[in-house]
């Protein structure tokens, strides 16, 4: 089945979100990142700046957090609020309309649809450190820690929720390596796959 | 830098060395299977059905096969015997010419070259299963244990001689889901990353 939802699953660094905007541009498909916090917001009765922080990666006190963190009466954490809040906001999203979905899950979150090109990209160390310190000027000791950190809970949550290992190759329809091939080259390789 | 090695990890069934063959024909370059264990059976001494049954796959016996296998007098076994002249050969053949190879962690092999495109190939159940029950005239129940052992056989080498995880995005440039994406568009991404 031709595929109308691209979901960009991608390591910190990566670019991945980059060329995922310059696809949605070039396809003139929606795109839905950061602003779509504001529907999670709403929809969850939480304050943007908390699902800002919260709604994609796992606490920074880890996983425990959330096998361990505070239920109300109907057993949900409030992690577990904005994750469904989340989830409902994306499975209306690729109801509505052909776009690309940045992180949060989308993979998982849309797997009974068959009209999902699911897309990961990871790069090299050395070119992620590079993009990192340009982007938010800051020495490459820093931009090691900020890609680890990141990275981790961004892995922890989706680990948590799906079940499955982030990054693994099985998950994906399409992993690239964006160093080794070029923000260029993934555009267009993406764009081929939802021909 | 341009590549001019083809690596295929691939799960069994996903079309993964069809695919490979069919890029190395396409691209006119040498393409390496089982067409090198007759050179691994010179440089190791063992006989050719030994390295068909070995050279890829861990022992049927299972990862503790290779940690407490019977050592010679230099501490190697005779599957890491094997694995040795199995590793020179990869070395000499991406040395000499632009080429496919197929499996037999070449990927990790080459790991130092910068002219190695490394692709991992999979695919979704229901199109495997028709694969192998079409490919080796097998019921489907057959099929399934068929592609389940070579897999686990296949990732318990790759693990054990690597240390890395068979599978995960970030050991590969380019991962393919060949159900959802076709062998076609598989062969001509491949071939479009090394242009």
């Amino acid at each position: 089945m031709a595929k109308r939802i691209i979901t960009i699953s991608r390591e910190f660094g990566s670019g991945g979100r980059f060329i995922g905007e310059e696809v949605a541009k070039k396809l003139g498909i929606a795109y839905y990142d950061k602003n779509i916090i504001g529907q999670i917001a709403e929809k969850s009765g939480l304050s943007p700046e908390y699902i800002q922080e919260n709604a994609e990666l796992s606490p920074k006190k880890g996983l425990f957090a959330y096998a361990f963190s505070g239920r109300d009466i109907t057993g949900k954490s409030v992690e577990d609020m904005v994750y469904e809040a989340q989830r409902n906001i994306i499975l209306e999203l690729a109801e509505k309309e052909p776009c690309v979905i940045i992180g949060r899950n989308a993979d998982y979150i849309l797997k009974d649809r068959d009209d999902v090109l699911n897309v990961f990209i990871h790069g090299d160390m050395p070119e992620k450190i590079k993009r990192i310190t340009g982007l938010y000027n800051v020495k490459e000791k820093e931009a090691v820690k900020m890609m680890a950190d990141t990275d981790k809970r961004r892995r922890t949550n989706y680990n948590f929720y799906t079940d499955q290992n982030w990054g693994k190759a099985s998950n994906y329809t399409l992993c690239l390596n964006s160093s080794q091939l070029g923000y260029d080259r993934c555009e267009m390789i993406i764009m081929e796959c939802v021909k």
